[in-house]
Parts: structure tokens; C-alpha cells; sequence
């Protein structure tokens, strides 16, 4: 019962945190809309054409990321589980957060706070997905809350001109670096703590049911991630942005194919087509709208090999070292192809200037890791889980 | 032999009823357009972005609602057969007969007609929630008849001023009542007739692989919701009305999962998860394009926790007292919170004639439950399911 | 080891060809766009709906297609990774082709580009079903290659007036002809050859959970395929089009039923519902935008017949005859009902020049077969997979 009154009590102040803070400064700019808009305008439809690619990353949100988890054969409820209370704690959150002056201006416009909503969404679940496994549900919920503030934090820093520390023209369109590389060296902060000497000796099984709806989730993240690089683009650069999304997508799954025969001697791996498919998508983040078709298609090729190598070499070296479980990999996946996708803007974009767009990088790099040890200093307060990997010593009907 | 007769008979009835009826009325307001129609005007554009929301609705339909179906162990491939069916029979059925002046006038515009199509179709995926694994395909092709029928008796009463029962202004645009509350207390009729005492005993088994594909329903369900509410709304009222669905979704998610905490006593159920964190969907439905922003977070908030209770402490007893079983609980995720939404209206929406909205709430109870209660009786006369929540009596390629 | 390095070599001219392909054509068209385009103006709009189906048929392709393929019990990682692996060589490969006048003019516009060489990618899902099972993921990708470059002869010689052999005019806006039918008549002749005595006496099995991810693949393909036959439609004709697929999806679904349980002798199989409910897509694709309503209704009935006698009478027929096995079904799904659907076009649309449209369908049937055929006999040349049907031999982390 102590468990489920602490509970109660950040449940009710995360309400009304957002309640009032909706209320006060949500609403004037939105309601002002209805009043001078006119039916059919340009403007409006442009707006529309938004809210599908939110609805996109949406998908890419609960069923891509969510299934993506289920890899974990007696994790599966609590994957999904999780997956929705992570959702829905950030997304309010960072909603009304943003509709005040606190890291930067307010945003008055719904459908823009809302996309930059799901991409905080986005970055906590890769955060999430490092420690998946070895938090209760309500350590879910307060990793939500904790890493939402501090994730705007580093947006505001690294692209909104905060503290006068980077200046503008960072080129990171599609969040290779603020979203992906920040979730996962948070993730990697935060494991260092949550992870128990018992919990690193345990296995993590996984069998074929759960290896196809792994494979489930990679495919939805697949299919919408032109969404999601482009969901703020302009309507002008959408094709050539969509395309290569496409085309390094294309070019990190067969990569990996590749990759995988040759790193793991003559079998491929489930794991890392599930995952390494997706490198592409991660590291051509930055420069999606700059890159041209071949630069495109050669960033995902390498961002498929690096994301391989991490799987199948990296990963086991670096967690003997460190003591510490990255379960679904984030690192594999979205902390190195990320941080390559940051630095090939250096070379790709024309124009840049250089040094910000390392300063950038560095700044999320330090802002994370921190961040993400003392907020798992923070997660162990609340306790460790019963039944690490496992669903059911918090799902009443689960198999034991 | 006679089973496949019959089916017959009903089959060609229905063809020739769509066919004959669709070409005297659907085709000449619909050829008429691309004569008058300018290639890349804004109506047009207006037009194939609702196209857009169709789809995704089409998307909750069958993936969302089927799936969510599939938790019953033994019975999946009837589930999503079932589902199939209905969607195929009352899309074209209502559709048909839209193009008469049966209920109200007709309609021309084929995507406004779809669209009204794809809710019957919601409304009637939720009434055979109700009496899942206990109908054999053609009684569930059957009920889609005459559902179809009687939606659009009560939706014309309701919001089409029918009869001059109830005045246009009932606020209702993501179909709380008319399609939710509908839905479900049609089921509640249907299966007081539906539930025989050796099915009213037989226990409903589950797994972790049906589990998961459920979860994969409700999310699918989750992600889609916002295009569901706002189908038909006004572009310019769009970015509200989407991010207050939302925000009710997020709000219904954290509440189910604090209320099954405490109702449970300590661990949670799956099925409140998947299930009533879409109550804040259904409940934000009458006011989506009219709440402010914290309003449709604590309506999510409330939803979620009435529907948990609906699951967690009223189906139980109710079930005893009615002697009949709702195998998806439909009441309690769409019948509660529909009602509770279309209450909702009265103290939201501004300038709202209260005792209107009233009437119309009243009106679709007393239809949805005599109705339902007669095709129950309907219903029986095509016999009982040899299995019940078993695939092995209708498929032949099933486990026994 | 000689596997891995035969395959090296077939990747790096892939990735060689692509990029160089890309770099010297496909970028001027695409750079000038944005210099000239203007935010907002209504092209930019019309093409970001064009990119929303896109988005819906990458859904088909991945999730669609892959899924539906999951149905053989032990080998659902391969049929999702052959499923990534073949999209992912299709679209880079067609893409840059077509950025040549080699086959046709060279398109510049990037989503018009990106939509074909989805559809060239369907094509070969489609193929690659035929052989399911019994090709190495070196050899889809090899098929990949070969088919992508006979598709777009193809299709260039059909539809683009090539060898001034068909004249333009041929009806065929969704495909049916050029993309299903001739994937499946390809697929045809690639398993005459890739069949071999001891795979023809292998049997293939399913199970409860593989038959619920068919169903998902399937329930996918059937929500988007409006938005595959209207890809490429003027925005005036989208309404009609899509009403008249939906209808057409909803007449087979109804017709697969009554079909099944009558040739089946009173138990339907879901193999049946996965796969012919979606004849009336693949029928419906020559005549989409032109049909009236009843008509697209009576060729999705049609084709749902015809398709499920394919499946439970033909197929056993045909391929004890030919001594080979079409693990999928592709001649029934997609074969018989795309040229049904090829030839209705010279019954519905009006004016159509009929000598035209029969002269396609024949050339389609001659390239597809032939070069199937040729196609077979080069993919024997990679060898025999070790263990049909199974991922054991080329997963490391599969049951055996």
C-alpha cells in the first residue's frame, strides 16, 4: 500500500500540474485561432498535412517503439505497458511546460507543440528502453517526468539559442543528435546505477513469438520514419526530405544484412535486422533535408555497419566493462549511428559552420550522460523490481 | 447443408439490395463531380484530407477493433474473420441506403458518406464485442444488417433531427452517444437473449500471445482516435480538437493504471490496460471540438477511472444479475464512458440546450437497448455456436 | 565463407550502382525545386498527399506484404527479413533507373518517382511469394535485382508505349495487370525451376499464432490498398476511386466467406479469408477509377469467388501437375484475379480500345512467364537453402 499511496500522490500532482498550467496558458493562443481563421485557407491545410505526420509518429510512438520492446519473451505486457504510461506522462507534460516562457519563448500553435511533444516522447523511450526491464511502472513514470524537463532543456540549449551556448543554424532536422543520442547517453547514465549484480548475470530470453512482434515494431518505425524527419519540414523540401529518409533506411538494411553474416560468422541475427535496419533512419536525422540522394543512401549504408559492429562486438565489451545492461541495445542503435549523423551534418550540409555543430553535440553529450546518472540515483530511491525481465510480480494475470 | 442455404439466401439478398441501390442513387451526384471539378482546387484538397483521416479510421476498424478482440486464447481466427465480415457487410449496406431518402436526405458526397459509414461500423464492431465467441459467422453477418438498420434509425432521430424528437445542436461529433453508448447497450440487449446458462459457466482463457496481439488493437485504437473524432470537423477546428483527444488519452492511460493498482489491490490487470485507457477516446467524443485543453485531460482522467471500476467491480456483478455475458466488456469501455462524455457536453459546451442534449442521450438508450434486445431474439432462431470462444467448430485448419 | 563473399560482391555493385546512378541523375531535377517552389502554393500540397500514400503503401509493403507471409510456422524471421531485405534493393534500384531515360523518359518529380518504385516492389513481394520458403536471402536479393529491371521493361512496354507494342490508353491505374498478375506469372516461373522433388514433398505448417500475424498482414493490406490504387490519381477522381476499392475489398471479403465453407464442405479456412478477401483489391486495380459503385461491388464478389477456388480447388491441381509449389498462393490471389480485373476494363470502362488492352494483358503474361523462368535458372545457380521452410539454418538465434 506504501507503493501505490507514494504512486498516488505523483499522479496527482502531475494532473494538476498540467491542468493549471494548461489552463492558464494554453488556451488564449488556441482559442484565439477559430476566431481568424478562414474555412479552407492555405494555412490550415498545411497545418493538416502536420497533424497526419503527427498521427505517423504517433504510430511509430506506441506500436513501433512499444513492440519494438517485446523482444523480451515474459516482458511482453509490461513492455507495451510501459510504453503507453511513458506516452502519456511526457506528451502532457511537455505540452504544458511548452505553453509557458520557461525554455524559450511559448509556443502558441497546437499541432507544433504537439510533434515536438512526441519527439520528447520519442527520445524518452530509447531512454527508457536501456533500462527496460529492471523498473517498476511507476519508475517509468518518474524517469517521464524528470527526463521531459531536462530533455527541454538540452532542446532549448542545443537549438533554441539557450544560455547563448550554441547558436542557431544546428543542423538536426530529424533529431539524430537531441532526440536519439540524447535518449540513448541518458539511458546509458541511468543503467549505471539501475543495474544490480544480479540483474547483470540474468539472462534475457526471447523466443520466436516475441521475435515477431519485435520485428513488428521495426517495421512501423521503418515505414513512418519519413514522418517523423519530416514532420516540421517545409511543404517544398518534403520530397527530396522523404526520399532520403527512404533511401538510408534502404541502405542500413541491407548493410546490415551484410554486416550481421560477416560480424556473427555466417548467421544472421534477428536482433540486428530488428534494430540495425533502423540505423539509417537515426543517423540521417540531421542532414535529411540537406543531403543528397547518394550522400543519403551512403549514410545509412555505414550508420547499418556501425550499428551492427555495436550489436555484435561493442555491446559486450562495454557492458563487462561498465557493469551495467543496456537491454534493447539503445546505444547500438541510436547513441552511435546518432552521434555519426550529428558529425556527417559537418561534412554534408553546405554552409555549416563547424564548430557550433561540434559544440552542440558536445553540449547534449555531457547534458545527458549527467543527467541520466543522477536521475538513476533518483529511480533507485523508489526500489528495485521484484522479478527483473518478467511480468508477472506486477501483472495479476501473468504467467509466472 | 441447410446452414450454407440459408447463408446463401441472405448473401444474394444483400448483394442485390447494394447493387440495385447504389446504381439509382450513389452514381449520378457522384459523375457529376470530376465533369465540374477543377484539378487541384482547395475543396478537393479538403476533400482527400478527410480521405486521409478514412483511412486511418478504417485502420481502427480492423486492426484496432479485431485485434483488440484477439485476447480470447482459442478464438482469434474467428475474432478477425468476424471482424472482416462485419466491416464488409455494414460499410456497403449503409452506404446504400444513404443514397436514399430513407433516413434523412440523401447524401452525395461519397467520402462524407464512407466516413458515416466506417462509424456504423465502429458502433457495430463494439455491439458484437458484447456477444464475441458465442455467434457463428453468419448470426454476426446477421446482427450487421440489422445494426446497420436502426443506427441510422437513432443517428437520423438523434442528430438528423428524425421525427422532431430531439433538435439539431446535440452535441455529439466523435460519437460518444450515437456511436459508442449505441454500440454497447445494443450489445447489452443482445446478449440477454445470447448468453445460454452452459455459456454464462464456461470460463474465457487467455495467454501471453493473445494478450499481446489485444495490446496491439488498443494501440492501434490509441494512435487512430484523434483522427476518429475529428473526421468531419472543420479544418480550422482540427489542431483543438486532435490535441484534446489526446490529451483525454493520455490523461484515461495514467488513470487506469493508478485505478487498477488500488482496485486490483496491488497488481494490475492487462485487460484494464488495454481496454480502459481508451475510455478518455471515448469519452472526450461529444466535446472534442469544444473543450479546452485541461477540460478533455480530466475528462480522460475520469474515464479512465470509471471504466476500470466498469471492469474491475461492476461487470462482475452485473453479469451475475443479468445472467448474461459481455465478453469484452463493452459497457464498461464504451457503454460507461459514452454516456459519461455525452453528459460531459452539458457542462462544456458552451450555449448547449441541455435539455436537448438529454433527450438525445435518453432517445439512444431506450433504441439501442428494446432494438438489441429484439435481434437477440432474432438472432437465436439461426441457433446456438457448437463451441463456444473456439475457433476448431468453423474453421478447419484449427486447434480443437 | 565463399557464401558471404559471393554476396559482398553482388552488395558493393548494388550500393556502387545506385549511388553513381543517383548522383549523376537524380539530383539536378531534384535541387532546382526548391529555388523555384513557393511555401505554400497548392503543388507542394497536392504532392505531400501523394506522399501520405506513399507512406500507406510502404505499410502494405512491410507490414502488409511481410506479415501475411508469417503464416509458416517456423519461418517467420526469414519471411519479415526477406521481406525488409527485398524492399530495400527494389527502391533504390528503381529509383535510380528511372532517373535515366533508359526505360521511358526519366522522371524528375521524387514522389512520383518514389510511388513507382513502390509499386515495382510490391510487384516483387508478390513474386517472392511463390518461392516462400525456398530461396536464401542471398537469392531474394539476386531476384530482387533481376525482377526489378524485367518489371520496369515491362511496365515501360505496357504502359509507357515501349517498342510501340501496346498503345497508351491500357487501363491498369491500380495495377492489377502490370503489377499483380505479372508478379505472380514471374513467380510461376521462378518455382518451376525452384521446386525441387524433396521441397515439393515437404509440407508447410501453420499454427494459431502464425495464422493471427497473417491476419494482421492481411487486415494492413486491405485498409491501405485504396490509397495503392489511387497513388497516382488527379485529386477529383480520389473519392470515387477509393469508395469504388473499398467496395470491391468489402464484396470479396463477403464472398471469400460463402465460397470457403461451401468448396471447403462447411468449415472455412482462414487461409482462404487472409488471402482472397483481398481479390477485390487486386481486381478492382485496371478499373478503379472508372467503375461505377455496383460494378466495383460485383468484380470484388467475383474476384473472391474465383480467387477461393484457386485456393482450395486449382491450386492442388496445378501444382501436382507442374510439379512445383507456390507457397503462398500468389496465382490465386494475385494471378487469376488480376487478369479478371485486366480484363473486366474492356466490359467497364468506356471507350476503351479493347484489341489495346487484350494486347497488354498478353505481353504482360509472355515477359512475366519467360523471364520467370530464365530467372529460375539463374537462382538455382546460388544453390538450394539448406532447411525449407525453416529460419534454423540461417538465424542464429532460431529453434531448430
Amino acid at each position: 500500500m506504501r507503493h501505490s499511496s507514494s504512486a498516488a500522490v505523483l499522479f496527482v500532482s502531475i494532473a494538476l500540474l498540467i491542468c493549471s498550467q494548461g489552463l492558464l496558458a494554453s488556451q488564449p493562443g488556441q482559442s484565439a485561432s477559430p476566431l481568424t481563421a478562414q474555412t479552407n485557407d492555405l494555412t490550415s491545410l498545411v497545418d493538416i498535412q502536420k497533424y497526419n505526420r503527427s498521427i505517423h509518429i504517433m504510430a511509430m510512438l506506441l506500436v513501433g517503439f512499444g513492440f519494438l520492446m517485446v523482444f523480451v519473451k515474459k516482458y511482453g505486457r509490461s513492455a507495451v505497458t510501459a510504453t503507453y504510461l511513458l506516452v502519456s506522462v511526457a506528451i502532457p507534460v511537455y505540452f504544458s511546460v511548452k505553453s509557458y516562457d520557461i525554455f524559450g519563448e511559448a509556443l502558441s500553435a497546437d499541432i507544433d507543440k504537439f510533434i515536438l511533444a512526441e519527439f520528447a516522447a520519442a527520445s524518452l523511450l530509447i531512454c527508457a528502453g536501456a533500462a527496460l526491464g529492471r523498473l517498476k511502472m511507476v519508475q517509468y513514470m518518474v524517469l517521464g517526468v524528470i527526463f521531459t524537463f531536462v530533455y527541454m532543456l538540452n532542446e532549448w540549449i542545443v537549438t533554441g539559442g539557450g544560455f547563448g551556448l550554441v547558436k542557431t543554424g544546428f543542423a538536426d532536422t530529424g533529431g539524430s543528435i537531441v532526440i536519439h543520442a540524447f535518449g540513448a547517453l541518458f539511458g546509458l547514465g541511468v543503467i549505471k546505477t539501475m543495474t544490480t549484480s544480479d540483474e547483470f548475470a540474468q539472462p534475457i530470453e526471447t523466443d520466436a513469438s516475441s521475435d515477431r512482434f519485435s520485428m513488428l515494431g521495426s517495421m512501423v518505425l521503418w515505414i513512418f520514419w519519413p514522418s517523423f524527419c519530416a514532420a516540421l519540414v517545409a511543404p517544398e523540401l518534403l520530397p527530396r526530405t522523404i526520399v532520403n529518409v527512404v533511401l538510408a533506411l534502404c541502405g542500413a538494411t541491407v548493410a546490415t544484412y551484410f554486416a550481421s553474416i560477416v560480424l556473427r560468422k555466417g548467421k544472421i541475427s534477428i536482433a540486428d535486422i530488428a534494430n540495425a535496419s533502423l540505423a539509417g533512419g537515426v543517423a540521417i536525422g540531421s542532414t535529411c533535408d540537406h543531403a543528397s540522394h547518394p550522400a543519403a543512401f551512403l549514410i545509412g549504408l555505414l550508420a547499418g555497419v556501425v550499428s551492427t559492429i555495436g550489436f555484435s562486438v561493442i555491446q559486450g565489451k562495454l557492458q563487462s566493462k561498465l557493469k551495467c545492461i543496456d537491454t534493447c541495445g539503445v546505444l547500438n542503435l541510436h547513441g552511435w549511428p546518432g552521434l555519426m549523423g550529428g558529425i556527417a551534418a559537418v561534412f554534408v550540409v553546405e554552409g555549416i559552420n563547424k564548430s557550433n555543430q561540434l559544440k552542440g553535440i558536445a553540449v547534449t553529450i555531457i547534458v545527458a550522460l549527467v543527467a541520466g546518472y543522477i536521475t538513476g540515483k533518483i529511480l533507485s530511491a523508489f526500489g528495485r523490481k521484484a522479478l527483473v525481465y518478467a511480468d508477472s510480480d506486477e501483472f495479476a494475470d501473468a504467467e509466472a
